[in-house]
């Protein structure tokens, strides 16, 4: 169920990437829910996602359909 | 179909905290469904989350979309 | 696609209790299907259902969302 | 994607057991569908369902969410 | 997320038959598409479907729900 | 939740070709979203799709239901 989780992998620096940036994703999950914020942290498992009301979003990376920095 | 389960993990640590604050959460599954309650217990497996009548439901992990403290 | 399968898992232990004490309980799968009974075995990848007219369901573990005892 | 395969396992034996006794079952599937015929062969990732017209489905196991002998 | 790929599995060797055969097959996908054509090759991550157009298809396998040859 | 990723392997050589050549595609995701654009890179986890707007979806490879170059 688990990602590789690898620092040189080029998905896993994107998100690290995102991360340091502060930018605004949405990210989409295969409810069809899009989970919209800035992303906190990543490890194996998990994706925390902050929102406009500063909450966060522990989201399953199994979970996860695709990652879209807003424009 | 079982997560990574290292207590060292920032996923893992965070659900032991949300059991061990009694936080309570809403845990939203592939299926849509919503289940909030407490967390109660955790393995690689599974997610054991009380309801408001102190009903069990064990939630099983792959299953888990996202989770989120009730703010 | 198998869970982890150690007898000494909280989960596994908990199905195991459910199986000896004869529990009814709900399980909810992917398909948003409810199979209602009793659980009679499990493996590594499946989990048999005893319905009220005494037939079984082979579960796959991986269509699992949650298990539920009856209130 | 793979169930474990190995003959001792219950779930394993009990598929067995179907495809000997020439069982009609139904197997239901991650889209709803649900195939009812025959079971003819199994390996670790697939289930072969043999239905009324003689006509072969060959059933990836990643998808069943149950099979149920027809009472 | 890939299948067990080893020759020697009846499910592989099907689906080397069916391209060899040039068979019209049915694939149908977790999305309930449902994918005609012809299998071009398969690896351990995906089968090529060629459509009546010539079209491919690149299917994941862990998309597939099962594959039906055309009767 | 990982695929194979050998760069011998045909399917992700065509992932490949597909990057050179610039083609377009059409990602079908299991949420039945399609994402439509360029592929720029991919890694075990992910695959990235550029659209006409030239923005970047962060595509989760264990989303994939199939790839398709636009006729």
């Amino acid at each position: 169920m688990t990602d590789e989780f690898e620092t040189g992998l080029p998905s896993v620096r994107q998100m690290q990437a995102l991360i340091k940036d502060n930018t605004e994703v949405e990210v989409k999950l295969v409810t069809s829910d899009l989970v919209v914020g800035k992303l906190r942290w990543q490890d194996t498992n998990c994706l925390c996602v902050i929102d406009h009301y500063d909450q966060p979003t522990i989201v399953w990376k199994q979970a996860i359909v695709f990652v879209k920095p807003k424009a």
